[in-house]
Formats: C-alpha cells, structure tokens, sequence
C-alpha cells in the first residue's frame, strides 16, 4: 500500500505495509496531467512506483494491494476515473485497486479526521473546504492562467510584471524595483524585459517561476519594500481563498478547539512571517466577512498519509492512524470584531 | 515587391509592381514566431508567399525583388535577423532582399508619413510610438502571459475569470454574470467552469478567445451590463497605453493639426462606441498626466501597404504613397482640462 502526493512540480511516493508501518519514501518528477496530459502522468506513476518497490525490496511484479494518489488536477471525478482506467490497463503490476484524490483532500486526511480546510500555495495554489459528511467545496486551483493566486507563480508573475509595466511606463511600481529586476534577471539569465519572452512562451516552465519566489523571498527576509510588498499580497490572496470557504463550513468545524482548523501546503507558507501582514490585514478589511477564530496547521509529514488513510479506508482496512503527529500549528488567530 | 501584416490570429500578403499598384491580395493563418517557433513561421510565410505569386501568375521560382514584413513578434534586431537569414538560406527562390519590422512600425508606417502612435488591439495588444527622428518607445506588447491590456484574449480571459470568481465565492462580478457565462458556455462548448481547463491548458489556442470576445462585443450591443463594463475596461487599458507613451512623443507629432495622431489597429476597436466610455473616463482621471488633443485613425488598408514602403525606402524606390486614402478619422478629442 502506499500514498502519493502531489504535484506540479514535485512528487512523492511512499510505500506503507499493512501495519501502517512506512517502508520507503521517495521523490520524483511533477505529475499534473493537466500539464503532462494523462499518459506522461500515468508513465511517471509507474516509473515512480516501481522505484519505490525495488528501494524496498518489493518484486516489481507484485501488485500493491493498493495505490492511494492525492494529486494536484485530480479534482474530477471523470478524470481521475480514466486516470485509474489507464493505469489498471497500462501496467496490470502496478496495483491490484486505486483511490484517487486530489492534493487538497489528502492534505485535509493527513492532519484532520473530520474534515477541515486546506489552502495549498506551493508553485500552484488551491484551496478546499472539506465537510464531516464529505462534501466539499473549493476555491482556486484552476491554473497560471486563470488563477493561482497566491501562490509561487502568481507571486514570480506579479513580480515580473511589475518591473514591466514600469519599464513601459505603463504603471508605476509600489516600490523600488531595484532588488526584484536584479533577481529577475540573475534567475533568468537575461538583460531586458524582451529576453523573458523566451521563457515566457516558447520555453514556458512554470516551475522555474517558483525558483523566482524563492529568491524573492530571500529578498523579504533582507527587508526590500517590494519583496514585502509581494509577499503580503499573497498572504492577502491566502486569506482571500479561506474566506471565501468559510461561510459554508459545518458549524461543527467552527466549534473545534481553536477553531476553523487551516491545514496550510507549499513553500510559500514557509515565508508565512511576510504572508502574515497581508493575511492578518485581510482578515479585519471591512469587505471581508468575520471569520472569528482560525488555527493555521503545518503538515510535518508527506500527505502520502492522508492518500494512504483514504485508501485503507476504501478497502475497509482499519490502519493505525496519529493525526496529532502529523502536523504543527503555526498560527492562532482570533477575531477582535466579535 | 510585397507587403506583409499581423498576427497571432491572421495574416496578410499583398504583392505590388514597381508602379505600387496592387497585383494580388491573399490571407494566411498566423505568423508570431513567438508562438509558432521560428521554422513554421518562416514555413508559413514562404507557403503564403508562394500562394500569392500564384495568384498573381508571377513564376514561383521568380525571387520578389524585396519582401517587407511587418510581423507581431518582431520587435527585437536579433530575431528579426535570425527570421531573415533563416528565409534567405532556407527558400532562396523566394525574395532577394527583406524588410522585416513589427506590426506597429508596419501600420504607423501605412498611415503616417512622420510618424505617430499605434495602438493594436486585436486578439492581443501592442502600442508604439514612432518619433520622426526614427527613434521609438514601446509599451505592452508582451503577449497573454505578462499583458495583452485591452485585447480580445484579455476581455475574454477577464469574463471567464469573474465568472469563475463568482463560483468560487472568491471575488464578487460587478454586474451580473448570466449573459457572460452563458457565452462562455457556448462558445467553449462547455458545463461547468472545470470544463474550460482544457481550453486553458491541454488545447489552449489564443485565438478562440477573441472569438468569446465577439460574442461579448454582441452582448454589450445588447446592453448586457457585465459586456459593456468589460469593454469600458478594455476602453481604459488602450488609453493607458497612449498616455504612457505620450510624454515621450516629439512635440512636432502634438502640433499637427487634430493634435497627436493615432493609428487603432485590430478587432477591438470595431467595439470603440463601447470602449469610449473607459476610454474617455480615463482621460479625465485625476491620475492620468493630461493629453490635450488625440485624433484617432483606423486604417482602410492592409498594413501591408506601410511594410511596403518601408521596403521600397529601403531599396531607395520612389514608390507612389497617397496617405490619406489609407485611413478615415473616427474620434477627435481635446481635453478641456487645458
């Protein structure tokens, strides 16, 4: 058995026995079949996979009695059923039985039994409520093109964008591009704004926009005004995507001890002392409604485990689960308006 | 001798004798190597190319005397160098000398002799002011990913993001999105808002946007409130374009009679009764550095015509140019600010 989380731009894949005990783990390639289309997805699961069996010591040809997937653009149900299909016809040693899930679900299965939120901002971003009779609903997710906000991408864009439109006189910058035009084009390699096109377009490679934020980041960290700037609007995006669920989570979920429990994924969260103004700020905007008591979570271990606990679930396997190991709270907000 | 205009969307040849009489006129599909990859883009204009000499009965093994190009995507020496000396090797049967320059250089070119601005806005969006002195500035130009302000990607990209916003509770549309969504709907051929990430990802192809585009142009037409709020915005975002190169223009262009000419190129501006609002609101806007006069021109013949002059001063011809048959003035305006 075994959990697989993840993602645009990383994955992971990590065996479990039926104990619950952890065999292996090991890192791959991204596999959005939004990006890759289905059949380099499918290709680099059972690359993956068959990986992760011979680092265990599992014959290649051995079935796993099941695979749990929580994949980033798993979020229809019609694809992640051809996304089954393909790999039960393709490679028949895979895998006996498959759960697919979305990123968002089982990062809510790692840290919460009965649902919760989770807001992921790592290259991509997304966001879902997850209800204790199972519904969900969702907020983001829909891409670099028609969204992402918040999230590595979005940050790198607005970034670069910025410094564009000053260069064009179009829009005057918040602050001083300075620092984020040198990283720019130290991370990319280029003198003016016409040699992005390149990497815009015919060289399109989102994860390399997330190597930008990165140093952006760095940026914040030495106190450059735009890099703050940047990472507040995120954290403001951030909000935005928990604010717009919150209104239909359970009361139940609002009850909890801390409140609204917030399972929190992806590097941008890592700069959450940046993210915190713009978060924060949002949270008291006289637009927003009042959410009166949030708890922000970490996961400190892959959401390959909530994967796998949805899988056991599936074939009724009671496998041993500590929720409070598998994250940390890193934030406690509660509402001064109430 | 040949002219050669646009686009991501459309392309036009137009073959003259030395007289500057017309011979033939033929359309293609789009040339922006930034889209296709240089080889189909030269590909592409040499089959274009051939195709008119046919139609003209000119033998096909018979080089053009000069080809002048006037392409979205050439903006830069380099790549035009590169796209030039990639024709020459590769069809050398195709013309003895080239002329390359971007569309805006191309329709300044058609209509004015000293120079001015240009504002394209068709399934993307560029402006370019051309100095008498041969000197230019730019502003926007950057495609779908980093601009396209006021184009028909970027209408119709910003009707399915309210409209997607909308559903997800995360931005609130500010009018009613019925007419808007059941556009999108129809024109995509899709249900629901996970149905459009095919059209944005797997099979995106920008110019089926400027198709919503049209349907949108039809809804304001209608009085469809969200529409004509759309393209006001779109109004804005031209004008922008304007006022961030004005201040560079030379005063000799802001002395002519009508005041500093603009040619507007692209579908957009058949929309301009529902682009006037934005646009003229912005000219007013506190914000906005005062523009005293503007004269607005929409050309009544291919650019073709000023790529066509370019080559034909490049090879130092007197070919015959009537300007003003090549365009009509649709908008004047004078700021009573000043």
């Amino acid at each position: 058995m075994m959990g697989r989380p993840r993602g645009a731009t990383h994955s992971k894949v990590v065996l479990y026995n039926s104990k619950g005990e952890k065999l292996v783990e090991c890192s791959g390639p991204g596999t959005n079949h939004w990006i890759l289309g289905m059949e380099e997805c499918q290709k680099r699961i059972h690359n993956m996979v068959d990986q992760a069996k011979k680092e265990a010591g599992v014959p290649i040809d051995e079935p796993l009695t099941i695979l749990g997937m929580s994949l980033s653009g798993c979020e229809q149900e019609e694809t992640n059923h051809k996304l089954k299909q393909g790999l039960l016809s393709k490679y028949p040693k895979l895998s006996l039985q498959y759960m697919v899930c979305s990123d968002t679900v089982g990062s809510i299965a790692t840290a919460l039994d009965k649902g919760g939120i989770v807001v992921i901002a790592g290259t991509g971003s997304n966001a879902l409520l997850l209800n204790p009779d199972g519904s969900v609903h969702r907020c983001g997710g829909w891409g670099h093109m028609l969204g992402d906000e918040g999230s590595a991408w979005w940050t790198a864009h607005k970034a670069m964008k910025i410094c564009i439109d000053e260069q064009d006189n179009f829009v005057q910058p918040p602050h001083s591009t300075k620092f984020v035009w040198g990283a720019i084009k130290r991370h990319f390699n280029v003198e003016t704004r016409f040699d992005l096109l390149d990497h815009c377009y015919s060289n399109f490679e989102k994860s390399k926009y997330a190597g930008l934020t990165k140093l952006l980041s760095e940026g914040a960290n030495q106190g450059d005004a735009l890099c703050l700037w940047l990472f507040a609007r995120a954290g403001e995006m951030l909000f935005k995507h928990i604010s717009a669920l919150y209104s239909m989570a359970d009361k139940s979920l609002l009850q909890e001890s801390g409140g609204l429990s917030v399972v929190c994924v992806g590097s941008v969260w890592l700069s959450w002392e940046h993210l915190k103004p713009g978060f924060t700020g949002h949270c008291s905007h006289p637009e927003m409604p009042v959410i009166p008591e949030l708890t922000l979570l970490r996961l400190t271990t892959s959401m390959a485990a909530g994967a796998t606990y949805l899988a056991a679930k599936e074939i009724d396997l009671d496998l041993p689960r500590n929720y409070q190991a598998n994250y940390t709270v890193f934030f406690h907000y509660k509402c001064s308006k109430t």
